[in-house]
């Protein structure tokens, strides 16, 4: 593995050559960035609990039919997933208000909203991930009309799985950010659309239901205690972490 | 309460009049029935889990938008629901063979579908609730085309969202049935679509993901042990109990 290329390094992760053609081995990196990368930090161990919540999470959507890039976990900080052309938009999903819906539209943090709301923005660190409509969307190529429906019918999909494996572990899903990616048959043409990057507590809020704490990026965004403590508590509570007693004691046999 | 209007005694459940027009309260018996009421037993404390449980499920469901006949729990056996026109119909959603599809098709238990498979079967125990098609629905008249689509996709949300539920437990959702009802506007000329009745062990196959040990009705069908024990371990899992130290404490404080 010494002297695999690597593709691209981002705040994250890192993407190196796969072993076979059409992969990729995604290196999870213990690097916190945030507000665009303004502020950052290193959080010793969290490459290593988002490795494994994100394989927790998209082999649970692969079992309800939900498609992802996600093949296997290869060790403590990789995995190995399929190669997508991802589409250049962080698809947000929203239960309650907080963050930017909070600042744009002046809602108090929390304010549970009349139903899902999906938003795109951007994915453009030069101009901070900026909110875009369809319209935009359409007229700058980004994503088809086609790709927007099967978008919002996977967001949403993965809303109604992800509030379901939150709840039972007492926990509030707010909202969420997930990237999709195409994938093309031998021929190059025929797509279809997967869920890609990663899910984790990196790109969740997640709130206690009892207490409201916050078990996600927040805790580091707004210096509210540690990271990796409010991540090593959501692993725990899905079993995903030896030291669990409750339910799931061995993480080799989750999946 | 002690002379209110019996509505309809089943198997499971009474339902007497509601406090208000168009309530009814659901009570949860402990009698336990199988293969149409054949084998039949009172098992202590089910009444009460189905009850908190149900209450659970169709409390996450009704976050995520998807609309339940439930209101509120009233007491230990007993919750408030909405008064609906039940369509005839169990609605069965299957991840993996199990009971009547395993012996139908000859697929072993346990085998994973290609994707979930959604059935219908006329809710009638004088014939043994048989599976009827969309064809056999419509020519007689138990629910639309329309009805048909919005009860796949209710169900099909169930699915994604129980799949989750059960996933963070340790627990794989290997199938489950749900009763969905009509609700009128005041002047009866709309309706929309409600889950109704229960979800809980009793309606759900539920086994362990690492032993595959069954926490579901079965273990009453196929004497496999404490029927009480094994709704107990669900509701624990998920924290519905006060016996749950995990993460959830006081009972009352769920939802
Ligand atoms: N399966 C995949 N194929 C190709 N690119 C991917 C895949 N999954 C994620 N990516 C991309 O790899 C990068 C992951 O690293 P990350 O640190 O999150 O980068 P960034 O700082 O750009 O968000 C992201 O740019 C993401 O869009
Ligand atoms: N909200 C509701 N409004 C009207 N009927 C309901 C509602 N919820 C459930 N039911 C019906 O009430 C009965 C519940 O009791 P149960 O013991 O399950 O009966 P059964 O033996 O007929 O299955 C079922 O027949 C079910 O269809
Ligand atoms: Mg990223
Ligand atoms: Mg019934």
């Amino acid at each position: 593995m010494a002297r695999r290329k690597k593709i691209y390094e981002g705040k994250a992760k890192i993407l190196y050559e796969g072993p076979e053609p059409g992969t990729f081995v995604q290196y999870f990196k213990d690097d916190a960035t945030a507000f665009n990368a303004e502020k950052r930090a290193v959080i010793d161990g969290k490459g290593v609990l988002n490795n494994r919540l994100s394989e927790f999470f998209m082999t649970g959507l692969a079992q309800i039919g939900v498609p992802t890039h996600f093949i296997r976990r290869l060790n403590m900080r990789e995995q190995l997933v399929q190669q997508v052309e991802i589409i250049p938009l962080e698809i947000v999903v929203r239960n309650f208000a907080a963050g930017s819906l909070s600042t744009r539209l002046g809602l108090a943090e929390g304010t549970a909203l009349p139903r899902p709301i999906v938003e795109f923005c951007l994915k453009d660190d030069k101009l901070g991930d900026p909110l875009v409509s369809e319209e935009h969307i359409m007229a700058f190529g980004w994503a088809s009309q086609q790709d927007l429906d099967d978008m919002v019918a996977l967001a949403l999909r993965v809303n109604d799985f992800m509030s379901g494996v939150m709840l039972a572990v007492g926990i509030k899903l707010v909202d969420f950010k997930i990237e999709v990616g195409r994938v093309w048959d031998s021929e190059g043409e025929f797509q279809r659309l997967v869920v890609a990057d990663e899910i984790s507590p990196d790109s969740c809020r997640l709130w206690d239901i009892q207490t409201g704490q916050k078990l996600d990026k927040d805790v580091f965004r707004r210096d509210l205690g540690s990271l990796a403590d409010a991540y090593t508590e959501v692993a725990r509570r899905l079993g995903v972490l030896p030291s669990n007693v409750t339910h799931t004691t061995k993480p080799t046999l989750i999946n």
